[in-house]
């Protein structure tokens, strides 16, 4: 039942959410064992702070409640695939795991930041991708 | 009067109220004009919250106290090379400039994440790089 792809959902429904607050539709969740510790998603435009991207807010909320600076045994489940602030913060946070759904060739840190992870951070891409892509995709069509 | 080293001077000043309080002693400012409109101090160990750099609380600070996202007509000091996470976050911001003292060659940007910053951000280093990486070097030796 745990599988990538139902935490995955998870985060998708967070980016949905964003999506109707008309927030760029990022989602992302933090998972613990089998259980989902923190949910969040883009809140760029409601809080007026570039920095509120969904992991960011995921990782700060995990670890308030794990009561620990760091996240080694979590994994964080995020739509897109984080850009270079977001993946430094899960080199800081220790990340065990970062699974992500679309890939985003613009600022995605696999491009212009492939060393920001720590080297214990396993990574998983291309889950639901063509739903979290799409996603977003929708969302800058309706911008135009 | 409204120096580099002026201004460097005040984030070095947080820098050391962080070191007073037993975190990373690394300070930073915002200025607008001549005028600082924030100021933060590296706070990861009281916050528990490894995103809580002094950078990420400065751009956060200055954009609540001027009422915008983007920091375009800003400047940025602080006193040591900005980490991969923060770079990410000046470049959300479309920060106008950037002005860091001492290198970081570990954690530092400039070796992990060349091109984070926004391309329109100028960045100049070295400002009181001596004093702000010596407070640095300090805090480490006291701990171990």
């Amino acid at each position: 039942m745990f599988t990538h792809e139902y935490f995955m959902r998870q985060a998708l429904q967070q980016a949905q959410i964003a999506f109707q607050n008309n927030e760029v539709p990022i989602g992302a969740v933090v998972v613990c064992g089998d259980t989902i510790v923190a949910k969040a998603h883009n809140q760029t435009e409601l809080l007026q702070d570039v920095t509120a991207h969904a992991e960011i807010l995921a990782i700060t909320a995990a670890t308030q409640h794990i009561g620990a600076k760091y996240l080694p045994n979590c994994k964080l489940y995020v739509t897109l695939e984080p850009c270079v602030m977001c993946s430094g913060a899960a080199f800081w946070a220790q990340l065990g795991e970062l699974i992500f759904g679309a890939s985003d060739p613009k600022r995605g840190f696999s491009v212009l930041a492939p060393a920001a992870l720590h080297p214990k951070t396993m990574v998983t891409r291309g889950i639901l991708a063509e739903e979290c892509g799409a996603l977003v995709k929708q969302f800058f069509l309706n911008k135009r």
